[in-house]
């Protein structure tokens, strides 16, 4: 079939679109400037988006037929969410399929918001000069888009409007950030507008490519952070910065190639254009967001561990070499301290920690640096205890992170059972495997208090045989064979694994209980324990529980966010409300500095015991 | 002597200084933030900034015995504008003579503003950060300056604060505009901060160099501008950046160059360096402005003449090229319309005409384009007309810019009567001289209404001999010998030049005419007549009124007010208020297209005959 364009006017508002053959309907309506309602993501399972339909439309759905009733199917009522334009149509969307909140569903989080991007892409076709009305051509555009505010010019964009402007014929689609004029395309792109939601973190740099005519994610993809090579944790690498001439260039250019990757596979995934992202908002921690600009970032590197700047930066794309539109904003959230990064607000943005719900919570964001928050009532407070990468299986002999390949569950029963994501051979093991088997070799009682591994002529007699031949001889003290790999190699725990994850739990757990000993807050007190982090599936409460990561508070008060950083990212990138929230939630929140504290040493020597052994 | 260093401390405030020997006090109370009241100009003569001192100083002047009763001598009373430091001292400034007020006196205005610049410099110790109040650098600087307002650091400045403030031992000048933190150095260099007022012309540039620190000028240079090679006008400049692939990028270079020697020239006179030069202020027409930028320019170049943008621009000097700080600030004021451009606003601001005083006034800016200005009331009209190059000595055979050498007044008596700027030999005419000179022929009856010069056999038996014999043959249709140059060469006065001065004369007064009766106001209703332009010594204002060039107003009603252009753009260099007023009048003012209607080629057509001609 050849290439078809179909006119589409949508009622009441009587607008006239061109659109492409099998445009989906939610598309042509965020051209409109009218976002759908859809509760239930799109999916054509709630039924809120009822449209109705005059001309070429394609047979009911199944989901349709199910939702609508017969009189409504006479009526031509469609759900908007299914449709996609065959011919030229007439759709009118009544006020209760219509909406401005959105609900950002990912990962565990539900936070609804108003749906208000900065970002915004419209097509005009601008009005002629004349004698009696002659005015800038940056107020014609004002004027032709009707806005309110003053419309400030790119000076790369008013160089080259004048040519633009002619050689389309004044058919042009403006790119706005606010009261910014980005660029203008010759011809009509409008339908052509994504945003990136990044999280960088020192690990693993994540990447949510949205839709921001329709609101909706499009592709998700993360990638190591390169800089991984100069060093594990941020200390290293600020080190390498000060020790070699290029290196805050080379840890820049490092970051900036992972993130060169997401942006690939986000673009290849859905693809779209590179240059069609025109606003990437950033999280991370504070040494990551420091790099990833290009900021010196010595004075993190020694107590008392200071950023340079905490504000939100807004940086065009050029000056970074960010591989989206060469003028798209880049947006970095604001930082709280040197060890409560941009990561913290964008999670306390996606748990809703910025409102007092009446409950007290904790959020524990586990990544290299654990971040720790706990609101009650007026308080809003933060610390961050070093965690190391364990749970992003940095460190751990066989650890990965959270892929297809890595052991995301393991059970010791009569044997040692293990769960793959992707269902296939293993690889490795990921974070939640890793709480998995410290807990599981700790209730079976092949682990002593100290952390210590028992030798096979240690254990008590009553564990089953094809357990205790998994404890194997190593370099480190002993291990545990887990599985084994494609290539038929050993897939072990060792006892400097054991280690790792000690000084892992003991971090996270020793920042909790110091939190909530600052606030004056009893554990019985606490409502809510969020745990966000990209360490795989959820890891099992209980095991975590018995490892000591987290303190024992009952299950159903345990809730798991997934990667809340990115969520938050997300929630920038959506909505302007929640970049003004992010500002005053760095202004506003109490940073305990915990871990440089003599105190901090005593607990956390304490807390890497295992108190739940039971040998 | 040795480099001596010198304690100063300024009370009641208790501020001290380390300064250089002989710093002169006016420096070392800026650098306090303490302006002293100097209506006189700094000269000594109004005895207006007594200040007293404790310790070493220098004998009383002359001016200061004059001026100081001898009780105040006694009782250390001297005058700060005359004091430089000689010796360890206290300083006490009473309220009485200190300002905020700035009183600027340049080329005839006389506008009292506050001084209050965004620009400024601040020296501080920061202070270390410990545990207890560990802050981000830049939220560390705001604290010890005190600031209100956020800071936002520059993207460049954020990289490199960190390094300095260690190499530095945390002993930094701070530069601020505004709330931007535009760069950070090293040590105390809170004395070396300068802004640069420049006006863009399409014949000439010209720039005057302010010391933020106190206030005053420092120096003022002007140069031809080099886009003269690709056109006298700005729409042969419009047509070549059309015409030729790198056009755009050749003018803007072309007229970068002349602003760079305007800045060479300033900053060798002063003995700075431009890297102390942070914000500079640019006036000019919109078409130079928009080249200045480069923006594509060419729907100033057809009609309705439209720009591409209107509002003031902040643009990053590194980001034009220009030769100040590369992080300092260029402010482009804002135009009004294709030809009534941000020179216009400068005037307006230089000639108070963005206030009503009661008074109908008008402002003629003669320039290659002259611009109208009438106030009335709440009414401010401008329209434009296109008086080409003649008063500023363009296309006139012996014209030249008021520069030394230039005839500024012409006296026809016995013989021909020349005034010499520099009274050197001559070597051309300017913008004063040609004014004079036509109105003298037309005087003694040498020209005649239509502007014919006439033959010596045509002429009056009356007429001296020696006038006579100046009437000389030439391809033009006859010239007048005005003088002889070193080389004994003939500066003349031809019949084409006439042709040019009757264009000019012609367009300016059609301007006049048809804004006044746009307006519906009379001539006889009109209080003043402002004349700004950089046409050299003042023009003639009988001569003036002689040729037609402005109409029979009585002389005390016509004043002159110089290069308005740059004096708008220091006093938006020196005041917030002017720049946001500047904004406002762009606003508010009503531009009159008169320049493209038929009434004003018939008005024009009348205008270019000579109504006084005796013959």
């Amino acid at each position: 079939m050849e290439h078809q364009i179909h006119r589409v006017r949508v009622e009441p508002e009587g607008v006239e679109l061109q659109v492409d053959h099998l445009t989906s309907l939610t598309e042509v309506l965020a051209e409109a400037g009218i976002l759908l309602s859809v509760p239930c993501g799109g999916n054509g399972t709630c039924g809120k988006c009822k449209v109705i339909i005059q001309g070429e439309y394609q047979p009911l759905t199944s989901l349709e037929r199910g939702l609508l009733s017969s009189t409504e199917q006479d009526q031509g009522v469609r759900l908007g969410c299914q449709m996609q334009v065959v011919g030229d149509t007439i759709i009118t969307v009544p006020e209760s399929s219509r909406t401005t909140e959105m609900r950002v569903v990912l990962g565990g989080t539900n936070r609804s918001i108003r749906y208000d991007p900065p970002l915004a892409k419209r097509y005009a076709q601008l009005p002629s000069q004349t004698l009696e009305h002659a005015i800038s051509e940056v107020a014609n555009i004002r004027e032709a888009l009707d806005l309110r505010a003053d419309l400030q010019a790119d000076l790369m964009t008013a160089r080259q409007l004048a040519r633009i402007l002619e050689t389309s014929e004044r058919q042009v689609t403006l790119v706005l950030h606010d009261n910014r004029l980005l660029t203008v395309e010759p011809g009509d792109t409008a339908q052509h507008v994504y945003g990136l939601a990044l999280d960088i973190g020192t690990t693993t740099v994540v990447g949510a490519l949205m839709n921001i005519a329709t609101g909706q994610d499009v592709a998700v993809a993360s990638a190591i952070n390169e800089q991984s090579q100069y060093g594990h944790d941020v200390i290293s690498r600020i080190l390498y910065t000060i020790e070699h001439q290029s290196g805050l260039d080379d840890l820049q250019s490092a970051v900036m190639q992972s993130v060169q990757r997401v942006i690939d596979s986000v673009t290849e995934k859905a693809n779209i254009q590179p240059s069609h992202i025109y606003e990437a908002t950033v999280a991370g921690n504070t040494t990551m967001l420091h790099l990833f600009a290009g900021i010196d970032p010595r004075t993190l590197g020694t107590l008392p561990y200071v950023p340079v700047i905490s504000d939100a930066l807004d940086i065009r794309a050029s000056e970074l070499g960010l591989g989206i539109h060469p003028r798209g904003n880049v947006h970095l959230l604001p930082n709280i301290a040197g060890f409560v990064g941009a990561d913290t607000v964008a999670a306390i943005l996606a748990a809703s920690f910025d409102e007092d719900d009446g409950r007290v919570r904790l959020l524990a964001d586990i990544g290299t640096n654990c971040e720790i928050v706990l609101r009650k009532g007026d308080q809003l407070l933060a610390c961050s205890t070093p965690a190391g990468p364990a749970f992003e299986g940095a460190r751990i002999t066989h650890g990965m992170y959270a892929l297809p390949g890595a052991i995301e569950a393991v059970v010791l029963n009569h044997d040692c059972e293990v769960k793959v994501i992707g269902r296939c051979e293993p690889e490795g093991i990921c974070g939640s495997g890793l709480v998995d088997i410290g807990a599981e070799l700790l209730r079976v009682g092949l682990i002593d208090m100290m952390g210590h591994m028992l030798s096979p002529e240690e254990i008590d007699g009553n564990i089953p045989d094809r357990i205790r031949e998994r404890l194997v001889e190593d370099d480190t003290g002993g291990a545990f064979v887990l599985a084994h790999n494609a290539a038929d190699q050993e897939i072990t725990l060792t006892q400097r694994d054991m280690r790792e994850l000690q000084l892992a739990k003991g971090a996270i757990r020793t920042g909790i209980d110091l939190l909530l000993q600052n606030a004056g807050v009893a554990l019985a007190e606490v409502d809510e324990l969020c745990l966000a982090g990209g360490f795989g599936s959820y890891i099992d409460k209980s095991n975590a529980i018995r490892l000591g990561l987290i303190p024992e508070l009952a299950e159903e008060r345990i809730s798991y966010i997934g990667n809340a950083a990115v969520v938050g990212s997300k929630l920038v990138l959506a909505a302007r409300q929640m970049r003004q929230r992010s500002t005053e939630i760095a202004r506003i929140i109490t940073h305990l500095q915990v871990a440089h504290t003599p105190e901090f040493q005593m607990a956390f020597a304490e807390a890497m015991l295992f108190e739940n052994a039971v040998v």
